[in-house]
């Protein structure tokens, strides 16, 4: 599984995502520009000891994570998406695509992969979910299918 | 449903639990001593302006929860759980009871409910995830299963 965050800000969230894909065996990607510095030590506060077990990869751009994820299916996170996460099908090398804290994933990106764009349930008065929260409860959700259908 | 944090200890991690139950229009219950002041500005910020609509209770003892909980079943979040999360059928109404970062639940409440103990499964070399990243994976699980029961 890939999980990238495209421009993250907050090195902690950035963090908590490393420490989740560790636990899962996923590779994290950043798309540049980021908020902060990649040695940053909130970052490697927030992912404490897992860091160094991190498979991550920092690209300069859009276009050139597309390049290196041309072999994988993208899933794009927002909450305008009419469908929810719980209602597709996950394979094991998929890509869960997040936009960074305060802005989301550019419009650009969310029309050029409208069929690809879902969203997490929440009720009306909340706005949204903390980054490196609905970064794990989608890619828990993935991980559980992925186990379910043995395609892990 | 019902999310119990067993003597928390930074005030992040709360905020963060807060907007989860926010979106998912759950009770958080905070077990003292807590490790920060409730009125703390972290707190209030990382839950931003979610924590106005948050519906939340803090007791002064284990007791206290259990006398405020006893209709309802409570399941307890460790690492050293032989079942994971994915194993058991959750209720509407069920409590998921997370103890704080640094120490966990205390073994004496885990061997009282040896029955009710569940883990998130992860990776060898990841020692943990983060407590508002748990909270977020099996109450959005337990909010699937409910959904999918059609017991919401």
């Amino acid at each position: 599984m890939h999980i990238v965050l495209y421009e993250p800000e907050i090195a902690g969230n950035t963090g908590n995502v490393g420490r989740t894909c560790v636990a899962l065996g996923a590779k994290l990607w950043l798309v540049r520009p980021l908020g902060f510095q990649v040695e940053d030590r909130h970052l490697r506060r927030a992912g404490m000891d897992y860091w160094e077990h991190l498979d991550w990869e920092a690209v300069d751009n859009w276009e050139a994570l597309l390049r290196a994820l041309s072999d994988n299916r993208l899933w794009f996170f927002t909450k305008t998406a009419p469908r929810t996460y719980l209602e597709v099908e996950y394979r094991a090398n998929d890509a869960l695509v997040f936009g960074g804290e305060s802005r989301g994933l550019p419009p650009s990106l969310l029309e050029a992969h409208a069929d690809r764009c879902l969203r997490i349930p929440m009720r009306e008065n909340a706005r949204s979910l903390n980054l490196s929260v609905s970064v794990a409860v989608a890619a828990y959700e993935a991980r559980r299918q992925c186990e379910a259908n043995g395609r892990k």
